[in-house]
Parts: structure tokens; sequence; C-alpha cells
């Protein structure tokens, strides 16, 4: 992929820090802005919004202003986004069952390092 | 997923912006560091480097530094590191195919926005 593919450049925007934590929140139910924030737990309210933002552009996220008072606005995935949001979340949930063979990984790893050291 | 799990940490080096691109190249076959560095694009020695010792360490890469003069350096996906890569390179395939409908979310969106100033 090019550095400047627009593929790379969605990609990109899918699998963000940010990005993949509210895809996979998203993937359960439908969120306010402030419950989306506590469940992606240790996003600032700046990047919740660009991301949100941004995905919302590329068309994954809808975003949903109700006009009451005090405002309302949910966030959920549209078609597209879902679709998204299942293979990041397979990806989750294979990482979940792999961490044992990852810890081992490390471990071998690290104490190769302090042999050599 | 708690902000603490250590399951997001591995899911952010797989989805991490230059470990995509550089699970998504050795998929196809191993690299030397400079090939694969050109493979990926636009990517820095630095971050090549740091990136391939954290995905060296949770046991998706393979380093096979060989005793020849000059020295000689391939990296390769682990059996571990190839079922990562399968799924980011499936999510990579799914956004090619996808650029239309986002390229039409896209342009829904700047439209409206013009409209609302």
């Amino acid at each position: 992929m090019g550095v400047s593919c627009p593929e790379r450049l969605v990609l990109e925007h899918v699998t963000s820090r940010w990005g993949v934590l509210i895809l996979i929140a998203l993937l359960e139910r439908s969120y306010r802005f402030s419950e989306l924030r506590r469940a992606v737990g240790g996003v600032s309210e700046k990047m919740l919004t660009q991301t949100l933002q941004t995905l919302e552009r590329d068309g994954f996220v809808h975003r949903d202003a109700k006009p009451v008072i005090p405002p309302r606005v949910d966030y959920s995935l549209t078609a597209l986004g879902r679709e998204a949001a299942e293979q990041v979340g397979g990806l989750a949930r294979w990482t979940a069952r792999r961490m044992g063979e990852v810890q081992e990984a490390r471990e071998r790893y690290d104490s190769v390092r302090a042999s050599s050291q």
C-alpha cells in the first residue's frame, strides 16, 4: 500500500488507537457521548470528538442529534461501520485468546536480552 | 476492555500505524530491514526498528540475524504473527473494496457541513 493511498488513510482511521476501541464499544449498542467516553476508558473529550468526527465522515458512525432539551446525541454504527467493527472485534477476541502465547514470547525475549548483557 | 488490560496493549501493537503495514508486508514474504522500509513506505528507521522490536517481543515477528559478512538480518512472521497479519490483511482488503462507499459518505458529510456554514 503506497504512502498516499486513500485506503491506507481509511485503514489508519479504523485501526487508530481510539478508533479501534470506539468501534468495539459500538458493536454492543449505541452510546451517548459521555457514556461512550466511560466505555472506551482513558480517552480525552477532544480525542473522542475528533475520532468520532473522522469515523462519521468516513461513513462508519452515525451521529443522531435529537432536538430535545437538554440536547441528546447518540452515536451508533452504520451498516458499513458494523462490517469494520466486526473485523476489529474479531481481532480483539483473537488477541485476548492468544495472550498466553504473547506472554511466553515476551518472557523468552526478555530473558535472552537479560543474559546477553 | 479496561485501560490497563494487557490485551488492549497487544491490540494496540497489532493495529498501530506501522504495525499494520509491517504485518501486511510480511504476509507476502520475509524482508531485510532496508527492503521492508521501502515496502512499508514513509516509515523512519527509528520507528521501523521500534515497531519490529515490539512485534518481535510479542512473538509476532521472527528476527533472523545471519552470521555472515556483511551482516544480514531477515524479518518474517511467526505462526502467531501470521494469524494476526491475516486478520489485519483482511481488514485492509475490506477497506480497499469499500473505498467507494467511504468516498460517498465523505462527500455527503462535507456537503452538509458546507451548506450549514
